[in-house]
C-alpha cells in the first residue's frame, strides 16, 4: 500500500515536470527551425466561457490564443510565460512550493522579467494553468488561506523529510491544517462513509467538540469562507477516490449559497481547469425554508444581499429547483440566518436535531 | 511532570468557577439581606484607560462603575450580565467552548433574555472579563479567527477526550492549528530556545520548508494577521514560564508595525486584562531601514497608511527610538514592503541571509 501510493504521488510530480518539459521543447523546436517562438492556450476571453450544462460548470470553449514572440505586443507576455514557467520547474524541481506573491516577487529579482504588479504576474501564472490545463498547486504554488480537516482519515506526508510519515487527522482536536503538506498527502485509510464541510470555523470546533465525526461517521472539513482551491480539491479527491458523498453546511444567505455552489460547480475563473468541482456534492443548509420550519433568528436581507440572490437567480449554475425555490424564499421573506443562530435552542441542537434531520433528508 | 501539569489545568479551570461562584454568592448575599443586587467594576470609559509607561501596556485607571437593579436603566444589563456569567459557568461545567456569536444567539433562545445585537452581547461580556479580571477564552469563549505554531513543542491535551494526550508539534508540516485544544493545553517539552513569530501564512510556510525551526531552534508561530488573544496568551505563556526570547516578524507598514506593537504591548480594546502582552518580545523586521539596506521593492504609502503612521506616532506605546525612528523613516521614504519581497533574492534570501542578521543584531 505504502509503496503504491508513494508511486502515485511521485507519478503526478514527474508527469507535471514532463508536461512543463515538452512546453520548454516546443519553444526550442520553434527556435531551432528559425521560427519565431510561440505558444497557443484556450483563450479565457468572457465569449469564451461557456456554461456546460452536462458537467454543471463553466469551461472554456474552442477559441484559441497565440502568443507570438513576432508580434512586439506579444513580447512581453511571452517572455513573463516562459520565465514563469521555468519557474516551476525549479519548484518542483528543488522541492518548494510558493505564493502568488512569492511568484511575483521573485520575478523582480530577474534583471529582464518585469511584472507592473502581482495582478499582471497572476495573470501569466493562470495563462500557465490554461496552457497545461493544471491548477498552480500542482507545480507548488498554493494559496495563503487556511481551511482545515479532522476525523478518521490517515494520511501519508510526501513532502520532503516526511515522506512516508503517516498521521491520523483525529491527531489534533483543533483541526488538522490543510497546507501544502496536507494537499500533497496520500489519503491512505479512513473508517468515515462522508464529508461534511462547512463554512465557519467556530461551527467546525462545536462539531469537533460534539464528536460529530464519530456520530456521523464523517470526515469534517472547514473552508474558512470560500473555499480555497486546495480544499476544493481534497474534496472532490474524497468524493471521487474513495466515494464518500459530500454535505455542505453553510451561513443561510446569499454568500452562503454560493460557498456551496463553488464546491459543487466551480467559479468562472477556474473555468479553464478541471478536477476543482464536486458536481455530486449536496448542499444541505442553511436553506431559506430552513429559516421558516427552524423559527431561526434572522437579520434582515440588506440591499447588497439582495442584489447577490438576484445575480445567483440568473446564474445557470443555479438553474434547477431548489436553488431557485431557495433563491426565491430568501428574497420572499427577506431575511438570512446564520449557523450559529441555532444555538438559540441549546448548543448541541444544531448536531442532535438539525444535522441528521437534514442529512436523512438528503 | 504528567501529574503537575494536569494539575496546573485543573487548577486554573476552579479557580474560573470559583470566581464565578464567588460573584454569584455575592448577588445571593445582596438578595438574602432584602438589598436590590448590584455589581461593581472598573470603568473601560475612554477617560478611565490610561497608559502604564511603567508596564508599557494600556490598564484601567480607578474610576469605578456600579449596576444597580435599583435603577430602571441598569436592569437590562445587569440581568444581561447574570445570565452571561451563568453561560460561562455552563460552559465550564460541561467543558464546551464557544464563541461570541454562538453566545449571542445562545442569548436569544431564553425568554426573558434579550440582546439587541451582537455588540451589545460582546459588551456584557467585556464586562465580565473586567468584573472576573480575566480573559473571555478562561472561561471558554473563543475566537473564530485561526493561527497556527510548528517546532519541537511537545504539548499535552487537557480537552475532553484528549486528555494526558501529547503531541509534538513537528508531526504536521502544515503548522499545528490554535485552537481551544492547543490553547488549553500544557507545554510540556521544547528543545527550542526562542519563538519566531510571523504575520503571514505564506512566510510561516516557507520557514517550516527551510527548516527554519531547526536552523533557528525557535518554534514558528504564525498569527494569521492582527494575533488573535488565545495566540498573544500563547506567545505571553512560552515567554514568562520557557524563559524564551520572543521575536516579531511583520510586513514592513504601518499594520505590521501594529501587529508587532499589539503582541508586545497589548490592545486599548484589551485595558481591562492583563497577561495577554509580552513586554519583552522584540520586533526585528521589516523595519523602514531594511527596506532602505536590503533595496527591497516597494509600494507607495497610501494615504491611508500615512494617516496611520501619524496616529501611531502620537501613541505612548511607541514613545521609544526604535518606533520613532521607524516611524519617520516610514515617512521620509514613503515607502512600504512586504515579507516576501526578500524573495527577490531567492526564495531562501530570506532565512540565509536576512533572519540571521536581525536576529544577531537583536
Amino acid at each position: 500500500m505504502q509503496e503504491k501510493t508513494i508511486r502515485e504521488s511521485d507519478k503526478q510530480r514527474e508527469s507535471m515536470e514532463r508536461a512543463l518539459k515538452t512546453l520548454g521543447n516546443l519553444i526550442y523546436d520553434q527556435i531551432t527551425n528559425r521560427e519565431f517562438p510561440w505558444i497557443m492556450m484556450q483563450s479565457r476571453s468572457m465569449d469564451n466561457i461557456i456554461y456546460d450544462s452536462e458537467i454543471k460548470q463553466y469551461v472554456l470553449g474552442d477559441k484559441m490564443v497565440r502568443r507570438h514572440s513576432r508580434n512586439i505586443a506579444h513580447i512581453r507576455p511571452f517572455t513573463q510565460f516562459i520565465w514563469t514557467a521555468w519557474f516551476a520547474r525549479e519548484l518542483l524541481r528543488l522541492r518548494k512550493t510558493s505564493t502568488l506573491r512569492e511568484v511575483y516577487y521573485s520575478a523582480r529579482g530577474q534583471r529582464d522579467i518585469e511584472f507592473k504588479n502581482q495582478t499582471e504576474s497572476d495573470n501569466i501564472i493562470t495563462d500557465l494553468e490554461t496552457a497545461l490545463n493544471r491548477p498552480r498547486e500542482d507545480f507548488n504554488v498554493y494559496p495563503e488561506e487556511r481551511s482545515a480537516i479532522f476525523g478518521d482519515l490517515t494520511i501519508e506526508y510526501t513532502v520532503p523529510g516526511y515522506e512516508g510519515k503517516r498521521m491520523n487527522l483525529t491527531e489534533h482536536p483543533d483541526g488538522v491544517m490543510i497546507g501544502p503538506a496536507l494537499t500533497s498527502s496520500e489519503f491512505i485509510e479512513t473508517s468515515a462513509d462522508k464529508v461534511l464541510v462547512i463554512e465557519k470555523g467556530a461551527m467546525f470546533t462545536r462539531l469537533v467538540e460534539e464528536r460529530a465525526h464519530e456520530r456521523f461517521n464523517a470526515l469534517l472539513i472547514h473552508t474558512a469562507g470560500q473555499s480555497p482551491r486546495s480544499t476544493r480539491t481534497i474534496i472532490q479527491r474524497l468524493c471521487r477516490d474513495k466515494k464518500m458523498p459530500v454535505y455542505i453546511f453553510t451561513d443561510g444567505d446569499p454568500w452562503g449559497i454560493h460557498i456551496a455552489m463553488v464546491i459543487i460547480s466551480g467559479s468562472i475563473n477556474a473555468a479553464h481547469l478541471r478536477g476543482l468541482a464536486t458536481p455530486e456534492a449536496k448542499w444541505i443548509g442553511v436553506w431559506a425554508t430552513d429559516i421558516i420550519n427552524y423559527d431561526l433568528p434572522t437579520e434582515n436581507l440588506t440591499d447588497f444581499d439582495l442584489k447577490r440572490l438576484k445575480e445567483l437567480k440568473e446564474d445557470p449554475r443555479y438553474r434547477e429547483e431548489l436553488w431557485q425555490r431557495e433563491i426565491n424564499t430568501f428574497m420572499k421573506i427577506g431575511k438570512k440566518a446564520e449557523l450559529e443562530a441555532f444555538s438559540r435552542y441549546g448548543l448541541t441542537y444544531i448536531v442532535d436535531e438539525y444535522l441528521p434531520a437534514k442529512l436523512e433528508l438528503a
